[in-house]
């Protein structure tokens, strides 16, 4: 792999759906599940062949940017990008681009998730090589995951013309669809021209940054404000002056719909997994022959099947008798109990408990 | 009340269904079921007003004497009668009548058990009185509990022919019958006739010792040695030599199905609940408007219905979410998560616990 192309791992998020789990204090990001390294870590772990850690950069809140550093040594103190506060992704996206342009400005930048779980790695590096291809002749490129269920959680993409000339599978984007409703993910289904928008990105800074200049141009002004600051450190005080007037925007709405040279690498067995649920633990990991996931758990399950079984830092024996499709999630000061089919509803406890204002749960 | 009228709290038993909360060293007499008092100080609190401190006996094994004595320190030290091991309730009830015989020839006894519960005091009182009047005239009398579903767990006992004379209703005694099947539960209910045994008697001390002469006139023997030895103190030594080599045998098969003038007084409305599984708890306590019960349980439901969250000794904060007819029981070291339909089933935990000689779980 060249050595202009970056790695910006997103890693700000909140995540109240693998509550017990996560927490305020621990995202989704610093969640362990089923062994000793955090998703960041294993993020990280999972693209140091292709980025060694002076080009993998962290874009994070303040919160959490220290035990960040601590859980990845390895990275550079300064390759950790603070966003003041949320702002949607349009807004860290663009700062990530302001930064890495100073640095250099014949650069390639992918962005990726701190909190997603893939599965077939070297079928991801593979395709980031194709990406970084792709976005050294001006695309901007976003991996399409082959849809396996009519999700209404993800956005979709519409493949347009293949790009040809490549060697491998790409296309033009026809356009970009938000979350739809059930009956339409149904219909791209079965269509069979549309993949998941998996929120990972590749492009030339140069290219992105023509395109916030276009398209975001009250942004790119105040991103340029904050690059023409940067230096050896980041420019704390003009990132704090700047950032509270930013409007919130996601980077699909705010460019990548609207954009020139947009291209799709559609991956279709990635084994891509944006851990949105307990439910989607058991497409992460493999069942026992009763159909069930113990997850560092002390576990005796009689007459038990199809049922996720999560112990985080306790040691407690967990017995489950006669359920199935059933979720426990044991974690020193909350237990919960959950069927399978409720699993997205989660998100409700939690907001349930800020409701309360019982804070040390949140 | 009378002053030759003594009551003897059998708590000597183990009781693995109420797993994890009762266990080898807290069986089910000393578990506190949502309140401060334990399953026996309830026991013998619902007998104070008839049965002061020094006419109540306990009848227990040497591994809880101790905290027996600390749980109801009004009773007298020396009218806990300690059993040396388990011999089935013939032998225990024998000691305690050989033990009062000598104390009192005249005496009535009433034998209970200190793991139950019974919601209706001021009825059971009047039971009581009735069956201290029946005994004094010689009767062997049982309360007999009005079944409400064809329960195998129990015994029945068929009533004959109505006693009259008493102002209160009772029969004699037809016969006994053990533990039946469903079907002949079911032929009993049906019929009408048949109450269940809820192994609470009422009997003169003469009486039934002269039925233990001529019934188990080996065991009356052994026990005669035990009550010569009798003084102030109890005769550990003796009774230590002679209790190895009795028979187990209850007191239902020994005595009671083949006795003379035995006696069933009908206890309609007790409120009597023998506390056999935690599916019984809901028969105990109120549940909430979505049929739930949660006893000492610092408990969030979210779409929960018909379910019993019990916590013991734990303050952590128990979610359940899209669950209905379940179990849930918390306690520092062991969680079990049980469908209702199971909570017969909760023993086999205990006895697979054995198996894989999981001690600290016992």
């Amino acid at each position: 792999m060249t050595e202009n192309y970056y790695a910006f791992i997103m890693a700000g998020g909140g995540g109240t759906r693998l509550w017990p789990v996560s927490r305020q204090s621990r995202p989704k990001q610093m969640v362990r599940l089923g062994g000793n390294r955090t998703l960041f870590q294993l993020a990280v772990d999972r693209i140091a062949a292709l980025f060694p850690p002076e080009r993998t950069f962290v874009v994070t809140v303040a919160d959490q940017a220290e035990e960040l550093k601590k859980q990845c040594p390895g990275i550079p103190a300064e390759n950790f990008l603070i966003e003041p506060m949320p702002r949607g992704t349009a807004s860290v996206v663009g700062l990530a681009a302001a930064a890495l342009y100073r640095r250099d400005p014949q650069a390639v930048m992918t962005v990726l998730a701190a909190d997603h779980l893939i599965a077939n790695v070297s079928y991801f590096h593979e395709l980031l090589t194709h990406a970084y291809l792709l976005a050294r002749d001006g695309y901007l490129v976003t991996l399409g995951i082959r849809p396996t269920f009519p999700a209404t959680g993800y956005g979709y993409i519409q493949r347009g013309e293949p790009l040809a000339d490549y060697g491998f599978t790409a296309f033009h984007v026809s356009r970009f669809k938000e979350k739809p409703d059930e009956a339409t993910a149904r219909k791209f289904i079965e269509r069979g021209d549309h993949d998941w928008n998996s929120g990972m990105f590749v492009w030339r800074v140069d290219r992105i940054w023509e395109e916030f200049q276009k398209l975001m141009p009250e942004l790119a002004e105040k991103l340029e404000r904050i690059g023409s600051a940067w230096g050896d450190s980041q420019p704390y005080e003009v990132i704090q002056a700047e950032w509270p007037s930013i409007k919130t925007e996601t980077i699909d709405y705010g460019i990548m719909e609207r954009a020139e040279r947009v291209a799709v690498l559609p991956a279709a067995d990635l084994g891509w997994n944006d851990v949105g649920s307990w439910e989607s633990i058991f497409e992460v990991f493999e069942a026992d022959e009763q159909g069930n996931v113990a997850l560092d758990a002390n576990h005796l399950g009689l007459d038990t099947t199809h049922s996720l079984i999560v112990a985080d830092d306790t040691d407690r024996l967990i017995v489950t008798l006669g359920v199935s499709d059933l979720i426990v999630v044991d974690t020193p000061d909350a237990l919960l109990v959950c069927s399978r089919h409720s699993a997205q509803r989660v998100r409700e406890v939690v907001n349930l408990l800020k409701q309360k204002k019982e804070t040390q749960y949140l």
